[in-house]
């Protein structure tokens, strides 16, 4: 009988095997320290001997958790190949290498999408090749590095990817004349907003919010599961926060940053292992963010309401003619309810003149 | 052999007849003083003899033109139904009556969608029943109000419906500080928004765009298409507007009307046959249609561009408290390129306290 980890059925099953693997993978937490990672491990006939993901910080990696439910089905892992959505780690974390675990079950063959951008975890596919794996990356990579888009930049940077919140009226503002802003969206916008919490390690406000709205700023799905680690309350500015503050109420851990330099504020944060910030605002914290060029995903929820008046849902950015404004590539519109929510990212930088073709009005 | 013109078959036919007829009338076109009506003829045994659609002021009425078709097909209409999407008008315009044109040619029953609200041109089933014929109203009349929606607001008001268009940023900014506003939308919201205007019949804006933009306000479909009736071009506001002015030039008739009375606009405009006012700004304009509660539609297409500063879509509503805006219904949201469009129409008003349950942030 004929190997079919090296021919065209191989390749097939492979990249089967590796579809699986992402999906496998958005069962852990989207929050964490840690990526999340999908393994399946495949008999040299092709058959699949066992699964696993991460569950996060703390728990099992994704080939040990795949090794161990094939040995709990009784299954004989050598000579196996083990596909997974993120190169093997070669590192002693809170669990042992990854690498490890796979030679001494005598897994023949790893593929696996994106290689490890960490350089503590790195090395993996080098140290399995020295062992004899034969180590094949690559497969399925943009898909995996879509899953990953957060976790890789934070790596790859860093600092936290950063994503900017407004909830606005038509015509742009936060709230009213009187400052009222409950609620400007609708409870559709605003339960989604709570539930994307849920996918942040850490939420910030300015202290003109914590002050104004005393926001509690917990994660709450809207399908009422529980969250399992509520995102870190991050309140910048120089003011004191009352300790009576909902922020520093039940919910995660609260930490105030007395400063207005951004940079300062993302340092602080991936210290702490922080890789993806959301900032809810106000309008000066949002400009600040803005004007220093890190927020890497915009969510603007917008409401079909005029007001005419109050706060704008950014403070001045520097910006005084149209052509000076950085421009955003719409990724996503979602409608809920009577609002949209537009999620946008950076748009890549067109050379001069050729973003727009004049046009009479 | 059966007549189908009476049992469940028959209705049936005049069903599908009424849906034919809907189609057809929207071959007429969106603007002018006069509605967009078809009509299907359909002999005793179900079968088609004749189509017809109205092509604006001036052009044969959809019965007399099914009529003729039938005429030309060499079909006898004798003892004919006539299915059409509006009651058949009892009044003589540049036309005659619709009625003497069906009594004369020997139609014995007549089916239609929508009662005719114009007291010119109403009275056509009671002449038509009055003479014999069979009048059966009523039939797709959802469908068939939906299709006159403007004309019909227009009739039964006695003034334009009102369509506010406004273009933005994500932070509700229609200029940068400087004052240049081309282009915050996209190429394609700019071709949709030009397109929308060979609907309308009339289009304002204050002086004050009038001043700064020197806009033409000409109808432009993108897809290349010629514009039968160029909108008319409405300057609102006491200022000159100077003879050089592109929006007095080729394209559409001009009418500046120096007044700040917004009802004072519209009955101007009603009087010259304007059923659909398209505004489009600037954000005084839009402000003083807003306040007169007389926006009937909104359009609103939003940039994902943050601008930090610069003039508002709307000024001053008078709105202080969040609970006293006057909310929307989005009827619809259309992706363009990286825009969004939010078509929006006043919402119900609810009764207090029951729009919005109140939630943490
Ligand atoms: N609809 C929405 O999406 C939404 C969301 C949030 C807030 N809001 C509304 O926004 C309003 C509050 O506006 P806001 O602008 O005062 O709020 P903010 O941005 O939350 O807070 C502003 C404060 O943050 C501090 N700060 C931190 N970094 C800074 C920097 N780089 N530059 C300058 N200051 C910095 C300063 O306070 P220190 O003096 O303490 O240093 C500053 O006064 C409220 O009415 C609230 O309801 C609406
Ligand atoms: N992005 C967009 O969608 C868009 C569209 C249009 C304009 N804009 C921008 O808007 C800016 C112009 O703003 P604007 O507010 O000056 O423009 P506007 O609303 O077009 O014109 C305002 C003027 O209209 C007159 N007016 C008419 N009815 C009035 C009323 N009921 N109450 C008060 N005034 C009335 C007044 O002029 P008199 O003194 O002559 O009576 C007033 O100064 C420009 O920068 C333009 O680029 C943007």
């Amino acid at each position: 009988m004929e190997q079919v980890g090296t021919d065209a059925d191989g390749t097939r099953v492979e990249d089967a095997a590796m579809l699986r693997a992402l999906e496998l993978a958005t069962r852990g937490p989207e929050n964490g320290r840690n990526p999340r990672v999908g393994c399946v491990l495949l008999d040299p006939q092709g058959r699949t001997l066992g699964e696993g993901w991460h569950g996060g910080a703390g728990t099992a990696h994704a080939e040990v958790a795949a090794l161990e439910d094939a040995r709990r089905a009784g299954h004989d892992v050598r000579g196996a190949t083990a596909v997974v959505t993120l190169e093997p780690c070669d590192h002693t974390g809170r669990t042992g290498p990854c690498t490890e675990a796979l030679l001494a079950a005598g897994v023949a063959r790893v593929v696996h999408a994106v290689d490890d951008p960490n350089p503590a975890a790195a090395g993996g596919a080098a140290r399995l090749r020295a062992a004899g794996v034969e180590v094949v990356g690559g497969v399925r990579q943009d898909e995996g590095e879509a899953l990953l888009t957060v976790w890789l930049h934070a790596v790859r940077t860093g600092r936290p990817w950063v994503t900017l919140k407004v909830a606005t009226s038509l015509d742009g503002r936060v709230a009213a004349a009187d400052g009222t802003s409950r609620w400007i969206t609708s409870a559709a916008a605003r339960r989604h907003a709570h539930g994307h919490r849920a996918a942040v390690d850490a939420i910030a406000v300015g202290t003109g919010t914590a002050l104004t709205d005393d926001p509690v700023l917990t994660a709450r799905p809207a399908d009422g599961s529980t969250v399992d680690r509520q995102p870190m309350r991050v309140v910048v500015g120089r003011r004191d926060v009352p300790e009576g503050a909902r922020l520093r109420g039940p919910g995660g851990p609260y930490l105030h940053l007395r400063t207005h330099d951004v940079t300062e504020v993302l340092s602080r944060l991936a210290e702490r292992q922080v890789r993806h910030l959301l900032v809810e605002g106000g309008p000066t914290l949002a400009a600040a963010f803005l004007r220093a060029g890190v927020v890497d995903e915009l969510h603007a929820y917008v409401a079909p309401v005029l007001l005419g008046a109050g706060p704008s849902a950014v403070a001045d950015l520097g910006i005084t003619t149209i052509d000076a404004a950085p421009r955003w590539r719409t990724v996503r519109t979602v409608p809920l309810g009577d609002d949209v929510l537009l999620v946008a990212r950076p748009a890549p930088v067109a050379p001069p003149g050729a973003a727009r073709t004049p046009e009479e009005s």
